[in-house]
C-alpha cells in the first residue's frame, strides 16, 4: 500500500483523491498495490472538500509522516513551493508536483537534490497531455530539432474565436473570464508567462538547456487585432501564440509569441480551449500531441500517472531526463539574434511618397519585402500588409522604431512573426 | 556499456544501428551509459550493410553471447519470432521488438515469460509515436473509454487522394505500390489485418482484454469506391479506415473498418500516410498523438527509445502494463453485436414500387433510416444514399444479404459504418 500526502487540496488535488478512489481497480493492477491519500494540506480547515482523508494547515503533518511514501505539491508558487519540495525529497519521499512555475525557476537545483529519489512533474506541462513522458522516454534516441506548441489554453480559446467569429480581442476576452477560462487579471496566460514556463521545462529535458523565463523572448496576444487575425485568414494563415524551441547549430532559439502559421499544418488545426505540440526529431520525423492543457480531471489525470509510476518501478530517471551534459555546447541564442519571415501592419497617411520611403527603409534595415499590399483605411489613411523574406529580429526592431517616429506613420506598426 | 544484438538487419535493423551511432552523445546522456550493437543475425551472409558490427546468420550466437544485454527482435514473422523472443527472455536477457504480428498472437504468454524481465515493443504500433508510453504511463490514472487510430498508412494514402483528388481505387493503389507505400501483395494493408494487429496490443494495455485477430471485425478498403468519398465530402465527411476500441458497460468492441467520420474531428483531419491515435480516458478526456507510423528511422527512433529505457532504468513494469486483472469483467462484445450508424449506397433499377420495396425491407429489419437520397446514375438506375439512425450489426448484415437478392438491386449494397 502506497500512502500519499497532498499539499493545496484545491481543484487539482481535490481530482487526484477523487481519482485515485473512482479508479482504485484499474489504478491498482496497474500500480502492482493499492494507493490512498493519507492526508491533506489546505489554507482553510473550515471548507468543507468531500473527501475522507485527514485534512491538516500544517505542512510538516505531511512532511514528518512517515507512512507517507509520495508528496503532491500543488500549492503553486515557486519559492515555499520550493521550500516544501526540497524538504520532502530531503526526507526520502518522491515527489510529484503541477507547478510549472516551480520547474521554470528551480528545475536544475530540483534534479540535484532529487538525486535517485522520484520527483516526477508531468501535470507541469500541457495538462492531460503526456508530453514529459513522449518528450523524455518515447523520443529520447533523437536530436530535438524543434518544438513547437500551443501550450496556453485561454489564448487558443481567444485566438480561434477571433478567426473563426471575427470578434474582437477585448470581447474575447471578456468571454473568456465570464466562463472562466481567464483570470480576472489575465495577464500571465495573454502575456505569454503561463507558456513560457512550459516551454522552459520541455526545453530542459529536450536540449539540457539553462534559461529562466527573464531570459528568453516572450510576448502576448494583446496586440494582435482581428484585422490582423481576418488578414491571415485571406492570405491562408491562422495565427496562434505559439512556444517555440528550435536547434540552430550550437544555439537554442526559445521564445513565446503570436505567429502565422500555414492553415494546413498540424499545430493550425487545433482550437479552442486544447493544447498540442509538435515535436520534430532528427530521426522520428514530425510528431504531435494534442489534449486538454487544463482542467481539474484532466491536469488530476497526469499527477495520478505519475503517482502509479512511482509505486509501479519507484524508478529513478534522472528528472529531466539526462544525468550529464547532452550536447556538450548547446547555449541560449540571443532573442536579437533570432531569424524569421515576418508580417507587418503599417497604417499610414495616404500620400504621395509614402511608399518610396517606406520601402527605403526597408532597405536600409536589410529588411527584403516579398509581399505588399495596400489597404485603404479611410479617405486619407490606409494599412500596408508586407510579409517579409527571412530577416534578423534586432534589424525588424530598429527598423519599428524608426518606422513609429516618422509622421505620416499613425500608429505603431504591428508585427507577426511567420512560422 | 550496454551491449545489444540486433536479429534481423532490414531497414529498421540498420537504422537502429545507425541511430545508436549517430545520436550516441544524446543517448548515452539519457541513458546514463554507453550504449553499443555489438552483433546482427542476417539471412544473407554477403550483402554488405555497411555497419561496424559482426555479422553472423546463426540466432545462436547472440542468444548465447552472455555479453549482450538486450536482443532487439526484428526478424518479423509469428512462430519462429517468438521460439526466438522466448529463449533470449529465458536467458535473462531484456528484449525490445518491433513485431506486431508475434504479440497479436503471443503477448499475454509473452508478458508472463517475461515476468520481471524488461520487454518492450513501442515500434510495434504506430512506428515512431509513442503511443505505448503515452497509453501504459501517460493515461494510466483512467479507465479508457475508446481508442480510435488511423494506424496504417498505406490506407490513410490511399483514402486522401481518394478524398483531395477524386481518384479511383485502383489507381491511387497502383500508385502507392509505385511510391513503395504498399507492397506487391497489398491485402495485408488495405485488408486492414495491419492495423488490426496494433489494435489488439493496445486493447490490451487499456483493457487487459485478450483476443486474436481471428475473433474481432477485420474489413479493409478494397470495397470504397470514389463515389462514397465523394458522397462523404458532399455531406461533411471523411472516408478513412480506421481502428476502434470501445468499452461498452463491461463488453469491449475491436473492429476494423472503414468509417465516415465528421470533418471537424481532429481524427478526420489526419492525412497522407501519417498515423494518428485519439484516446478518450474516463478523466483526462480526448488525447492524441500523431506521427510516422513506418520508415526505417521513425521506426528505429521507437526502438532505441526503448533500449534507452531498459539501460536508464532497467524497469520492469509489466510488459502489458498491469499485473492483476484490471475490470474484472470485461469481455469481447460478438461482432454481430456492435452498434453504429451506417452508410449504404444501393444501386437500383430506376422504376415505380421500388423505394416502397427497399423502405419496408429496412422496416422489417428494424433498422430506421435518419436520411435518404435518390440519385440517377443513368436512364434506368439510380443510387439510394441512406444513412441510418443506430442500428444493429447483425440487423444490417440480415438485411444486406436479403437486398442483394432482389431483382430491381443491381450489385451488392455498399455499407459503410459512421462514427
Amino acid at each position: 500500500m502506497i500512502k500519499v500526502g497532498i499539499i493545496g487540496v484545491g481543484t487539482v488535488g481535490t481530482s487526484v483523491a477523487q481519482i485515485l478512489k473512482d479508479n482504485a481497480d484499474v489504478i491498482s493492477a496497474r500500480a502492482g498495490q493499492d494507493i490512498e491519500v493519507k492526508s491533506g494540506v489546505v489554507k482553510n480547515l473550515n471548507k468543507d472538500r468531500g473527501l475522507d482523508i485527514v485534512i491538516t494547515d500544517n505542512v510538516d503533518d505531511v512532511l514528518n509522516d512517515s507512512e507517507i511514501d509520495i508528496v503532491v505539491e500543488l500549492m503553486g508558487g515557486v519559492e515555499e513551493a520550493f521550500g516544501v519540495v526540497k524538504k520532502a525529497l530531503k526526507s526520502g519521499k518522491a515527489v510529484v508536483t503541477a507547478n510549472k512555475a516551480l520547474l521554470a525557476y528551480h528545475r536544475y537545483e530540483l534534479q540535484d537534490i532529487a538525486g535517485t529519489i522520484a520527483f516526477e512533474y508531468e501535470a507541469a506541462v500541457a495538462g492531460g497531455i503526456p508530453i514529459i513522458t513522449a518528450l523524455r522516454d518515447g523520443l529520447s534516441a533523437n536530436h530535438i530539432e524543434s518544438i513547437v506548441g500551443i501550450m496556453n489554453g485561454t489564448c487558443n480559446y481567444m485566438m480561434t474565436k477571433m478567426a473563426n467569429e471575427g470578434v474582437a480581442y477585448d470581447d474575447i476576452l471578456q468571454e473568456a473570464q465570464d466562463l472562466g477560462y481567464a483570470e480576472a487579471d489575465p495577464s500571465f496566460d495573454v502575456g505569454g508567462f503561463d507558456a513560457a514556463h512550459k516551454l522552459l521545462i520541455l526545453a530542459s529535458i529536450a536540449y539540457g538547456i539553462d534559461a529562466k523565463p527573464e531570459d528568453i523572448l516572450i510576448e502576448g496576444i494583446q496586440d494582435v487585432s482581428s484585422e490582423d487575425v481576418a488578414f491571415a485568414k485571406e492570405f491562408g494563415y491562422v495565427i496562434k501564440l505559439l512556444t517555440i524551441a528550435k536547434k540552430d547549430g550550437s544555439e537554442v532559439e526559445l521564445r513565446v509569441h503570436a505567429c502565422l502559421i500555414k492553415q494546413d499544418e498540424m499545430i493550425a488545426k487545433i482550437d479552442g480551449v486544447m493544447n498540442a505540440i509538435s515535436v520534430v526529431g532528427d530521426k522520428v520525423g514530425e510528431t504531435l500531441y494534442y489534449g486538454p492543457g487544463a482542467g481539474g480531471d484532466a491536469t488530476a489525470s497526469a499527477v495520478v500517472a505519475n503517482i502509479i509510476d512511482i509505486a509501479r518501478s519507484g524508478k529513478s530517471t534522472p528528472m529531466l531526463g539526462f544525468d550529464k551534459p547532452m550536447e556538450g555546447t548547446l547555449t541560449l541564442k540571443p532573442s536579437a539574434e533570432i531569424k524569421s519571415k515576418y508580417y507587418l501592419r503599417i497604417n499610414v497617411s495616404d500620400k504621395t511618397g509614402v511608399l518610396a520611403k517606406i520601402t527605403k527603409i526597408f532597405e536600409i534595415h536589410n529588411i527584403s519585402v516579398e509581399t505588399m499590399l495596400q489597404k485603404s483605411t479611410s479617405d486619407i489613411s490606409a494599412n500596408l500588409l508586407i510579409s517579409t523574406h527571412i530577416a534578423k529580429e534586432s534589424n525588424i526592431q530598429d527598423m519599428i522604431s524608426e518606422l513609429e517616429k516618422l509622421d505620416f506613420v499613425n500608429s505603431k506598426p504591428v508585427m507577426i512573426r511567420i512560422v
